[in-house]
């Protein structure tokens, strides 16, 4: 038993990055979740970042499987990237495989991937560990937390969680199995940190049927509830306050449609047959007898809610009488997009509610008290808490203290450090490449520091590009120059400073030294633009010997 | 009394750009305020954005008086750029006078302005108008709302405000002075929108000073308070408690240290002399006998906090011990910005304090109960809600029909709509320009929608100059092509891409037809470029004819 365990974050610790963790032990890992994040607003260009395995990758046999906890973007969307270099089996409960299935068909690697449904109380064993499930409420069905049972003891994985007695689809999150899990012995707790700022509980999901209700007692026209496509019980929510005030309802949007069919065809969404309505159907309906189902909580440009805000949406737009719900917060770098979606419905006339005027929107994710109530049901030996921000990590760090879990006990770590534990106690072990990977179109990868910075210099004052031919010989200029620019100034509105600068380049060709004339003209040019304009575009000279 | 009185917001009512609000009657017209807005998150390059007064512009003789309501930039950041078009008289507080003339003189316009100071209580005679400023509370000393006595009636301009019973500097706003007016009769009320969506009242300052002391009295080192420069009541609040528990502050930073200076200089700050500390006598005080006074709330690359939480400050590296307090809460936009500065700290061992976990900041707005109090006192017949996002201003102009004011008497609209008032009634009025004008380095205005756009996709996906020279005769190619390219892939790794590149320019310009070759290498090597990367980089070909 010289073997030491090793628990490694690689995403969504404390990091840009989305959720991943490995447990190690000997030469068979584990991984757990497999996220993406979208790009934050400095990443001019990027469509996503996922995790770096390129840990993983330096001895890929030793990856047995990776685990999903449920199935939103930060835990599985980096799927159909990572699968490809990294072709292990996946482990998921029903609904998180549907939406797995979805996304790894689209990718055209369904075919190629291995997948095992999970389930809730029945363990899996791979290699050295023994993987317990267990149920836990979170913002989207089935999602579960996992007891891995390793040769040095118990390390229990939450997921994202909260502790929800009355969720919407009745099932509690599983205080026997975390109880079991306490009296046993649990050796290590990695538990979700995204709400440690926030004190006291996370208000149940019932909070939000009771709004929706009143909201739809008094709309007298449609209603339109927008969410994430993932949370399919805030749609069931949407369903039962259909029935109850004897609405029909119309998903609207590609992901929403998609899901909706899914979880039905799974049984994770109860709906009579007959209550929906298709989106062109609808017209024919009284606008009281309505509700629509569509995505674009976050702004996004190209959801339904922002089209039929911005009246570009083909089947709907918006008008006195009608009543949005926009049930979910804005992720943070969203706002200002959101507001501008808000202002723009204000604008037509809708009646709109959102989660800074009434409750119909409530966390995922456990406030301080559930993280408490978790720590005091597992009693770990040790704790990682993982799934946020570096000062959500911090504080819930310190709530464990509080608690008396023994400072030296608590680890706070950054992706890529690696936590070993053996039967001498726990360290602080080597750091290993935890960083995070750009997805730009086809590339992966490819694109860091160098282009991100260029785009940001082309985003703040673009460039002038300035081209002339002279005579290979006596270097006199035969043609040109000619000013290609963009982003800097209105070009229509520009000429005369584009003639000056033509002028400006001319005299420095005429008089510069041969050899540097392409620095010559650069330096000498922004020097003029700069005292003219007060900007700096960047600027490439090409000379061209003819 | 033929002539009709016709109010204007120019700037900060439901769109974007900050607080302008025009007076007018006959031939006579008022401004209030003239302030500026930062870039919104897609104005790429962009400065800032000031008020759009062409409408002003079209007959400036009748522009008699700008007054400006207290200190603030979305208030007074305008002057600068609009004081050139519209050289009128300025009306301010002494405070607030004090901040634009450091505006003007750093512009070089102060000499050739002309500045008058107004004191709550003393009524101003402008043309038709005399013009009473009350005093009211806001998270800046010298704050004054205004009413304007015209010849159809007392209009009131709040300006920004709140109701704090115990606010830093002693000084209520003038509920004398409101009822005073709301006794005699007010024909309209212009109010402050701004936390429309938030209930009850908002907390006073003291609640602020009450945490500051729980905070420094537990911090074992130095206190590191970020606030806005502007806030003079905030740092009035610091220095008290610095008092109180034994601390000398440092002022770090330039417009943080040219505001305690005027203020101090006005009396708006009281301080002993000996309570301030240069930033490099620090050192040779303990830790537990300092407190630093720095900007950087918002996250701002280039403020003290955030160049401390980089290690990139020269006079203070933040350590374990630490105590820091941020003593703003973000505006909407920067959120990623602070989340990124706060983590910063943290990870330097920082003790971090912030909105979010302490009431270490309240806001200097009226909240719902206060915005009520302020319909209540002032009893308008008519009611036009300002200073707020779109959703504000319905939020708050509902509040108003639910005390009882007529539907058809609150107006909400937005800049550039006209007000019109006469004996008879009120109804809106022809629409004026209300748009906002950008100001990027020299130029005001210059920057429209093209250039944006260019910048958008620049930023994404980069560009590519194709260059080539061929034969004007022949036609044939006789130097290059050429590829220059920023922002689409990393060219130290692309050689292989951009030599394919060049092949595919080449067939082109070998079988294209000779007048069209530019669009036939465009529309060829986009489709390439797309195919390989599924990136779509602006591309430019430059053909030479020489």
């Amino acid at each position: 038993m010289s073997e030491v365990l090793r628990i490694i974050p690689l995403g969504g610790a404390g990091e840009i990055g989305k959720n991943m963790t490995v447990v190690e032990y000997g030469a068979h890992a584990l991984v757990i979740d497999c996220g993406l994040m979208f790009p934050e607003s400095d990443m001019l260009g990027i469509d996503l970042v996922i995790p770096d395995i390129s840990y993983l990758m330096e001895a890929p046999e030793r990856v047995k499987a990776i685990f999903l906890t449920h199935g939103h973007e930060d835990h599985i969307g980096g799927l159909p990237y990572i699968v490809p270099q990294l072709p292990v089996p996946l482990y998921a409960t029903r609904l998180t495989r549907g939406l797995i299935e979805v996304k790894l068909r689209e990718a055209g690697l369904l075919s190629q991937t291995q997948l095992h449904t999970i389930t809730p109380g029945q363990p899996v064993a791979i290699g050295p560990f023994v993987v317990h499930p267990f149920h836990v409420c979170h913002s989207i069905p089935d999602s579960v937390g996992l007891g891995v049972e390793t040769p040095l003891g118990l390390v229990i994985h939450t997921g994202d969680f909260k502790f929800d007695y009355t969720p919407v689809d009745g099932r509690l999150t599983d205080f026997g199995a975390l109880a079991d899990f306490g009296r046993k012995g649990v050796l290590a707790l990695l538990s979700d940190s995204t709400n440690a700022e926030q004190p006291g509980y996370t208000p149940s999901e019932r909070v939000v049927s009771q709004e929706f209700a009143r909201v739809f007692e008094q709309a007298p026209g449609r209603v339109i509830v927008s969410t994430f496509a993932s949370n399919i019980s805030r749609i069931q929510q949407v369903i039962e306050c259909a029935i109850r005030y004897q609405r029909r309802v119309a998903v609207v949007g590609r992901s929403m449609v998609e899901n909706v069919r899914m979880a039905r065809s799974l049984g994770f969404l109860s709906a009579p047959d007959g209550l929906f309505v298709r989106p062109e159907e609808m017209e024919r309906l009284p606008p009281a007898e309505v509700v629509i189902v569509c995505t674009g909580t976050q702004g996004e440009p190209t959801s339904a809610l922002v089209r039929m805000a911005n009246q570009e949406h083909r089947q709907v737009s918006i008008q006195p009488g009608d009543t949005v719900i926009l049930s979910a917060t804005p992720i943070p770098g969203n706002e200002e997009l959101v507001h501008r979606t808000l202002d723009n419905l204000f604008k037509l006339g809708a009646k709109v509610y959102y989660p800074r005027l009434r409750p119909v929107h409530v966390s995922g994710h456990a406030s301080q008290e559930e993280q408490k109530m978790m720590l005091s049901l597992t009693r770990p030996r040790y704790f990682i808490p993982i799934s946020g921000e570096y000062r959500h990590l911090v504080l819930h760090g310190e709530l464990a203290k509080e608690l008396g879990i023994p400072d030296e006990h608590v680890f706070v770590v950054r992706n890529g450090q690696v936590i070993e534990i053996d039967t001498q106690g726990a360290r602080l072990g080597e750091r290993v490449a935890g960083g995070h990977v750009l997805v730009d179109g086809a590339g992966v990868g490819d694109v860091g520091e160098v282009v991100l910075r260029d785009r940001q210099m082309l985003s703040r004052d673009g460039f002038v590009v300035v081209v002339l031919a002279r005579d290979a010989e006596t270097g006199e200029v035969v043609e040109g120059p000619e000013l290609v620019s963009r982003g800097f100034v209105f070009m229509r509105d520009a000429e005369a400073l584009m003639e000056e600068a033509k002028d400006v380049v001319l005299k420095v060709a005429r008089s510069g030294h041969r050899d540097t004339l392409s620095t010559s003209i650069h330096d000498r040019l922004a020097e003029f633009l700069y005292a003219r304009t007060r900007r700096r575009p960047m600027i490439f000279p090409v000379v061209l010997d003819v």
